[in-house]
């Protein structure tokens, strides 16, 4: 039987735990969490070097260990995160949770299932925590200014790639119906992976026209590709010159003050009178965030 | 002899049909639009299967049946759009009525002209129809607004592509002079065929200069394409940058109310008189949309 | 002995003549420019189709005679020009004095120096003159502007293409250590050659990194080309976008009116007195240029 | 023994050579710093050229005579600036001291170890050197604008160029498995190379999928990476087009002038009196540069 003091040790235990493996404003936190981002790096390292054929023959036990070595730390981190989350089902079912369950199975996988086992790559996205070590620093406001401003543009982004997919599969048919077979457009499908080569610029070579209209009709595709490269380029930089702007009109906004008789947000901080009373003004700097814009 | 009864029978029956089929406001409408978009893009990825040879020589007459039973459909649903439309004239000649017939056409070429069966991927463009199921949502104005900016664009990006097709003819000639048959540049239209590869980084190798004033020549076109690749983009981003802020001006004008007494419109919402005439100002929050804008 | 009538018909000749080749604003002016672009037009596309094997065996003498056609008439064309002229030397030196002069020549060339007939297609040159016939249109508008904000980036992209060309260099150099010429990477230039295909994303894949470091430099280039495309894209759109802003404050400019007492220019079309020195205001609609702009 | 007019020479000599060596600002110092340039500028090309084989095989001996010509005056120029320096420690280890030093050593490095005379290309370095030339000139600005941009948008590029590698890992590895080692796709580390290839829209076609599902996954990557080449372009286009309106907004700053009775400092230039406190204002067109931003 547990006496109390067992009890309270092991929950102040599971809490330290807590702090160490979940949290990242601690120190032993951030620690922890970059030692772990060391560790993921490396063993994505380990698979990467595997795959090479001269590297394997010579270090290929060595490789064996060191990912069941990575494997079984990483299974072991995952069962402690589980057991010390305060609710396991819901970290089991985030995105993380997800993650951190995918980057060891792969391993465990390759036993019954030939080659599984570079699926280990998944723990890439592992990686993503770095955002977590991150969070207070520049980083992340960056990466969500990003996101947000393609967020902001997913419509026009999914209308853009609509017409983009739309163009390709007519131009892919054409394209096979007037080259043929013999000079690579086997089937559909693979006329309109060349049509997506060339509408992206990419140009592998693997394909190409040879037939003089199939040229004509692959050079329009080509000017087409890179006319329309300029839709979404336009659509993300003004969402970002927008967002930007945005940003510089609420940091000129902190330069304004409220009037606290008539409860008015948009004076001048040098401001002696309130404009729309005529109330005498404070001069204090307190910066006011609930003003409602009304210029740009 | 028609009974009246009978008579106007057929005439809601029409009107039904006329919702069902041209409306997309209503339940049923919707249904038959999605319905419809459904059996296009599997008569399409039908054809596209059925160019693959391993998959042809497997299941060839199945997607004959297929291609058949599509096409029918189809034909049934141009005949009934006919029949249907107030005005069937109009409707035949409109852009959805060319391309619906169109989608159909081909099946029945195919019995007189081998290979042209493929024709009925003319059918991607029926899937269009998809904004007007999405008529009241975000897509369309996003697509509205894209297309304004193309648009507004077309003067600048005709100037643009004139520009890019002179510089391509003259140095596919330049370079037929330089590398010569015995490098691939066999004919002048073929090596304005290389330029436009180049110019837009599309780049095969197909085609490649070999000699050093040839790969010169095509070193400096590619720092030209480089370049000014940068100008459709820049057209582009500077139009939806622009229209984005008008936009926004206009959603801000929206936070505008008008004198009642001198008919100035340019008045804040929280105003309490009238900065030109003195009346006192309605609380009203009426949108204005007339006025005249004299803020950027 | 000419007589003064004959004289006097002479000079009426030369300046209907005159009317007829160098001004546009006329309609018989404007249908001469119409028919020499298309003549212009049909002599380039003969020359293209000439350079094909195929075509030229079949059809050699006809390309022969009408190329001879072409140029004979351009000539007539150049002369007669010359004679009109008020000042024959600043035509003969200017851009399309030269232009004319240079579509001409090569034919002749072309009996003493094979091959040098495929120079004519500096012709295409001349089809710049579709400019002049759309002088009051559009199309010169935004070509301007284009042509203005190319102008005003002048200077950065100078810079720009220096840096590109600098990483070139560097590049090229240790590409042809690393990799060797039994690579592909000959010499020098031709590893300069290559990073230029590689930066400016084109890929032709002739010369292509076959060792691990090659391959990893050769990476850091794309993700360096990739990146750097970036910036003259960037500057294209922001002066663009600049410019297109300029243009609309112009715009709205001329919704202000000037005051007739103190000769201020700021005031709203709507203003009823003068907000400088207390005057009434006219009501007159009259635009107003010389205004010096206080806001941006 | 040295007589003090000897040393007082020597002195004056001194700081004469210093202010031919690192002054740009005096005509000699100008004149220096050209045909450095210059020197520079054939160096490179000599070393370029010596590495074309046929040059080489016929002109090799004069190429050996120039490289040592130059290294040595390199070398001389190197130990006189350190020499005349007043801090030579400082020099030494500045930007312009490292390369200076760098561009010398690989000469008589290649005395030692075959090959090593290419690295003399560092020399291309040397040449940033035209900037201080062209020091007080426009290119300065512009390229400190750049520069700026480019630093404001670094965490942005970071975050953007993190993503694009974790991306290129994970399909790296995922092709590895789907295509395998008989398609080119031999190891990890080569996939990811495929995958940058790719992404960056070069496309040498040395590795190309040819499975159907490695077709549908490099068209996904294609279309992915034909869709965030937009992410840095928007990013940098963003940054120089708020820089550029920001130079603009200083520029209009410029024209206001400031109350020296209450010490505001956004009144107009034409203001006769103060808008704050009444005082009549000085005509005086006095910059003002101190002023706090209160309009964007």
């Amino acid at each position: 039987m547990e006496s109390p003091d067992e009890f309270q040790f092991l929950r102040r235990f599971r809490t330290r735990l807590y702090i160490l493996v979940f949290e990242t404003n601690t120190r032993s936190g951030r620690i922890f969490d970059i030692v772990l981002l060391w560790t993921i790096l490396l063993s994505i390292i380990a698979v990467v070097l595997e795959s090479v054929d001269e590297i394997n023959s010579k270090y290929g036990t060595f490789f064996s260990i060191a990912e069941w070595t990575f494997t079984l730390i990483f299974t072991f981190e995952y069962l402690t995160r589980l057991f010390i989350s305060r609710r396991p089902l819901s970290y089991a079912l985030s995105f993380y949770g997800i993650v951190d369950l995918l980057a060891t199975i792969p391993t465990y996988l390759a036993l019954f299932f030939a080659g599984g086992g570079y699926l280990v790559v998944i723990r890439a996205l592992r990686l993503l925590r770095v955002f977590r070590i991150l969070k207070l620093s520049r980083q992340l406001g960056e990466a969500q200014m990003l996101g947000k401003a393609l967020v902001a543009s997913r419509h026009k982004i999914s209308v853009f790639l609509g017409a983009v997919l739309a163009t390709v599969i007519i131009m892919g048919t054409m394209m096979y119906m007037i080259e043929g077979g013999e000079n690579g457009f086997t089937s559909i499908p693979r006329s309109i992976y060349w049509a997506i080569v060339t509408i992206t610029t990419v140009g592998y070579g693997d394909i190409a026209p040879t037939t003089v209209i199939g040229q004509l009709f692959a050079s329009m595709l080509m000017l087409m590709g890179y006319a329309i490269i300029a839709v979404p380029t336009g659509i993300v930089t003004a969402e970002i010159a927008v967002t930007h702007v945005d940003q510089q009109v609420k940091k000129r906004d902190e330069n304004y003050k409220s009037c606290e008789e008539c409860l008015t947000h948009d004076h001048e901080l040098k401001a002696k009178f309130c404009k729309y009373c005529g109330a005498v003004m404070k001069k204090s700097r307190r910066k006011n965030v609930s003003r409602d814009y009304d210029i740009l």
